[in-house]
C-alpha cells in the first residue's frame, strides 16, 4: 500500500507516453506502461524535503525548492520517461505548469504541489501528454493505489520499491508508507534517486524539515553512490496529522521514535535500490563501527559497498578479504590498522594488521550467499553506520573476481 | 625501449612464479611469463616519487619513501603478482630483503634500490622465488629490456605501456623513457597504478622531487580514477646525468622545459592505461577550459572521464550529452551553466543553459569513432586540464546505453 497506506493519501496513475513523446512520437505506442502518478493528502502537510547537490539542477528540483518555502504541500506529481533537466527557461515553465495543472485539479493552489521528473536530460517535457496524464491522474485517486504509484515513477528499475509500518505514537496508531525509484548501480552518478515517505502523524509544523537530512544520511545516501549526484535526485517526507495523535515537537521523546521508524523505512527502501542493481544478483551490507565519528563510519561503509573490486569479489564467491581493507584505506576514514577487525559472514578474517589464517572454503561460502554482510571495526571509538551494495558481474567480473585463484 | 632508453639505463626480467607460488604451488607453471624486473643505472640518480594516499599501504611503498629519503637510488626490483599489501612486519622484512638481494647482486647499499609489487593482496611474497628471480634478472641485465621490463610488471593489462622521446636540451641531446601498468577501468580503486620515468638529463639534486606532483596531477591522477587509491600506487621520476648537459636547476627555463617533456612522456603513458580499459574499445579525451583555477579543471575533466554513465553513452554511440552536463555538475567545480559551452567531437552540443539543435547523426557519428574528444568550457576563468578516460561495455551498456532512443 505504500505511500496511500497512512490515513488521509491517495494516488492515481496514468500511462501518457512520455518517453515516446519526448523521442518524437506521434501516438501513444500500445502497451504503454504508467509513467505519471500524482499523490494526494486529505489534508496540508508538514513537509521536508532534500535535494541534489548537482550544481546542474532540474526544473523540477528547483520549483520544489520554491513551493517547500512555504510549508503548505497537499499533493505531488511525478512523471517518469524525461527528466525535465537542462532544458532552459522552457524547463521552468514546465515545471510550474505540471504543479498548476495537477492544482486545478485538486483545487490547491500551484505552491501547493511538488513536482519531480526522472528520465532522459536535455529534451523539453511533452506537455499535451504530461496535461492528460495529470487529467487522468487526478481523476482515478485511491487509497489503493500505492502500489501502481511506486510501479508509474520507475524507470530502469526492476521492480517497485515500497515499504509501510505502524507504531504506536503519542496516542495514536500511526502509519508510515514509502516509495522510491533507482538502481544501484556500478556507480550511479546520474542514475535519479526519487523517494517519498507520508505519514499520517500529527507533528509541528517544521519537524520533517528538521529530520530530513539526517534519515538521507542513514539510508539513502548510504546506497554505493559516491557523494554523486544526478540533477533530479530527490526525497520528500510528508505527515498529514490524519492520525489524530498529540502533535510531536521536535526534540520530545515521540520525535526521537517518530524519527526511527521513518529511518526504519527509509533504509528499507534504500536496501531494496542496492538489491535491484542492474545486473546485480547479491546484496552487500557494509556495517562500520568503532569509527572516530558516525560521519567517519558512513564513509568507511559507502566506500566498501562501492568499491567495484569488492563488488566483483562478492560476485565470483572469491574470499579477497585484501579488497575490503583496502577500501577501508581509502575511504579517508581514521583507522588504527593494528586494531582493525573484520568479519565477512560471520567470519572473522583480518585482525592485528594481517590476514587471520581462516578456513577459505568458509569464507568462499559466505560469500556465496545471496546477502553477504560486511563487518568492520575500525579500533577507535564509537562511531557507526551501514551502507548497502550490490555485486557487479559480467566482462568486468571475468578479470577480477578469480584474481586471487 | 623504455625506460632504457635514456643512456645508462638497464633492465633485467625474470619468470619467478610469483603469482603461482603465491597461491600455493611447488613448481613454477609451464609457459610461465615474466613476473620479476630490476632495472638498473650506471650512475645514482636524482629521483622523485608519489604514492598512494591509501592508509593501508604496502610494504613496498613505505620502504620506497624511506629510501628516498637519502636520495641515492640507483636501482629498482620490481614484481607483479603479489602486492605485499596488508602483510603485516613480515611484509617489510620481506620489501627490505628484496632491496637488499638486488643490491647485494649490483653492489649496491639496499637504501640506493626501490622496490614496487603489484598484485594479490593479504598473501606474503614467496621469498624463495623472488631471490631466483632477482639473482637472474640481474644476471641478464641490458639496454635492450626496457620492452621485456614492461612486460614483466603487467597484471590484468593487455598491453605493454611505454614511451620514449628526446630533446636537445642545455647543449645535449637528452632522452626521455617510461613504462606504466594499470588498465583505466570502471573505477579501478584498488588497480594498482605503476609508471617509472627514466631520463638521462642531469639536473641538481631535488629537481625530480620538486617536479613530481605537479607531473603526477596532470597525469595519472586524470586517468577517471575519482581520487581513490591502491595500496601500491607509486610513480617514480630517475635522472642519471648520462646525458652530460649541464645540470639544471630548479627554476630554470631549462628545468620548465624538461618539465613539459616529463609531461607528454607522463601524459602518453596516462592515455595508454585509459586506453587499456578492461572491455573497452575507446579512448575518451576530455578537456575542460575556461575553469575557475586549473585545480577545478582538473576535477570537472575528472569527473566526466570518470563517470559511467559518459562511459556507456559513448560505447552506445548514443548522444546524450546531458549526462556530460551533469557529471561537470556534481564534479564540484565552479561553473556558470548560462556560459557553458559544450563540444564532442567537434560539433557544439550545448550553450547558453540548453542543448544546441545539432544534427544528432553527426554526434552520433562523433561518439562512434575510436577517439573521442569532449571539450567544456566552464565560463569562469583561465583554469584548464585534461583527463582521459575509456567507454563502458556489456550488461551495464545494454541497460544504459540505448536510453535516449
Amino acid at each position: 500500500m505504500a505511500v496511500t497506506y497512512p490515513h488521509g493519501f491517495r494516488a492515481g496513475t496514468a500511462a501518457c507516453g512520455i518517453k515516446a513523446f519526448t523521442a518524437g512520437a506521434s501516438a501513444i505506442p500500445s502497451g504503454q506502461r504508467d509513467d505519471l502518478c500524482v499523490i494526494h493528502s486529505s489534508r496540508q502537510c508538514d513537509t521536508g524535503g532534500v535535494f541534489t547537490t548537482n550544481k546542474v539542477k532540474s526544473a523540477s528540483v528547483v520549483i520544489d525548492q520554491l513551493h517547500l518555502q512555504r510549508n503548505r504541500v497537499q499533493a505531488l506529481a511525478i512523471n517518469s520517461g524525461n527528466a525535465n533537466a537542462c532544458t532552459g527557461a522552457q524547463g521552468f515553465r514546465d515545471a510550474l505548469l505540471m504543479a498548476k495543472l495537477a492544482a486545478d485539479r485538486l483545487d490547491l493552489d500551484p505552491d501547493q504541489v511538488l513536482v519531480s521528473s526522472t528520465g532522459v536530460i536535455g529534451r523539453y517535457l511533452p506537455m499535451d501528454a504530461v496535461k492528460a496524464g495529470i487529467a487522468e491522474a487526478c481523476a482515478n485517486l485511491s487509497d489503493e493505489a500505492g502500489e501502481a504509484a511506486a510501479k508509474a515513477i520507475m524507470t530502469t528499475d526492476t521492480v517497485p520499491k515500497t515499504a509501510s509500518l505502524e507504531l504506536d505514537l503519542a496516542g495514536a496508531k500511526v502509519r508510515i508508507g514509502g516509495m522510491c525509484k533507482g538502481s544501484g548501480m556500478i556507480h550511479p552518478n546520474m542514475a535519479t534517486m526519487l523517494a517519498y515517505i507520508t505519514t499520517d502523524a500529527a507533528v509541528e509544523p517544521g519537524l520533517m524539515a528538521s529530520l530530513v537530512r539526517s534519515i538521507a544520511d542513514r539510508s539513502f545516501n548510504q546506497v554505493s553512490v559516491d557523494g554523486d549526484s544526478s540533477t533530479n535526485d530527490t526525497f520528500l517526507m510528508l505527515a498529514n496529522g490524519a492520525a489524530g495523535n498529540a502533535p510531536i515537537s521536535a526534540g520530545s521523546v515521540e520525535a526521537a521514535f517518530l524519527e526511527d521508524a521513518l529511518v526504519e523505512i527509509a533504509r528499507q527502501l534504500a536496501r531494496s535500490i542496492a538489491r535491484d542493481g542492474e545486473g546485480a544478483t547479491k546484496l552487500i551490507t557494509v556495517k562500520v563501527g568503532g569509527a572516530a565519528s558516525d560521519g567517519d563510519a558512513r564513509t568507511a561503509a559507502r566506500a566498501v559497498a562501492a568499491s567495484s573490486l569488492v563488488k566483483t569479489a562478492v560476485h565470483g564467491g572469491d574470499p579477497n578479504w585484501g579488497r575490503i581493507v583496502c577500501a577501508l584505506g581509502y575511504s579517508g576514514a581514521e583507522l588504527a590498522l593494528d586494531r582493525l577487525h573484520l568479519k565477512v559472514g560471520g567470519l572473522v578474517v583480518f585482525e592485528r594488521g594481517t590476514g587471520v589464517d581462516v578456513d577459505l572454503a568458509a569464507v568462499r561460502r559466505a560469500f556465496e550467499q545471496p546477502e553477504i554482510e560486511i563487518v568492520a571495526e575500525l579500533g577507535l571509538d564509537g562511531g557507526r553506520a551501514e551502507a548497502w551494495g550490490c555485486d557487479l558481474s559480467e566482462e568486468y567480473v571475468r578479470i577480477n573476481a578469480d584474481y586471487t585463484t
